[in-house]
């Protein structure tokens, strides 16, 4: 059977938020999170425009589904990323003691996975959908950047 | 020679910035961001005002000096907070290449610490000051809450 919700409808999603970081000068990183099949948060990278380190896809998704959900923890929701989260938003995404992380791309040097950042036991960790597409984008940008300077 | 601006200075700011949160009904733990012996930014935990398990005091601290300077990155700056960095604040403290965090209490559970999150290789980690008052303020709300409850 076709089910049309699934992990790459989601992820693509996600990379049309990385996109749009991408069209903004932003390491193009985006998020968005589900509850149900329901997209409840849109969110990409914006730490340029904000000047804010913080200011990452995921941690304005976590604000963002809060926000919406009018309550601090994101049970029953799925974290889709196009970039596996460094240890921020692995540390925020504990906090959140969310359901479940599906994140495109790995980042082997930041990524939580090596750096081993701590999850809620509460929390799946699923990877690699639609990496190449996540890992391209991002090549993309540095490419451009370092013919730029 | 008296050194007016000194560590336990600025703690003692960072507490007031606790006992601020905990008039609030939120875990007590405050955090000012210093520069040239100036203070350039004050918060404390509002998770529970929030709605947002992103509020953490450190994060918000890094949010404004970074909006104050002008600029995402915290060089020649010192945090000064009650409790010892959580996994999300640390790895938002690395990406800010802050030159030096200074705790009050530890968190053995839940601090950067024993979980081994990474620090920038440029910033100093010093704690231990005013421990005690941070503690106590901690624990006299845990009492609290509970009593309540």
């Amino acid at each position: 059977m076709i089910k049309p919700y699934d992990d790459k409808y989601f992820m693509q999603k996600a990379l049309q938020e990385a996109e749009e970081a991408y069209a903004k000068g932003e390491i193009p990183v985006g998020a968005v999170i589900v509850i149900d099949d329901k997209i409840i948060a849109r969110a990409h990278n914006l730490t340029e425009l904000l000047n804010d380190v913080t200011a990452h896809a995921e941690m304005q998704a976590i604000t963002a589904a809060a926000n919406f959900l009018g309550g601090k923890y994101l049970q029953n929701c799925t974290l889709y990323v196009t970039l596996e989260p460094c240890q921020m938003c692995a540390g925020a995404l504990y906090w959140s003691q969310i359901s479940k992380i599906v994140y495109g791309a790995r980042d082997e040097e930041r990524g939580c996975i090596n750096l081993q950042t701590k999850l809620h036991p509460k929390t799946k960790l699923e990877g690699g959908i639609l990496a190449e597409e996540a890992s391209s984008l991002m090549k993309r940008f540095f490419i451009e950047k370092r013919n730029l300077n």
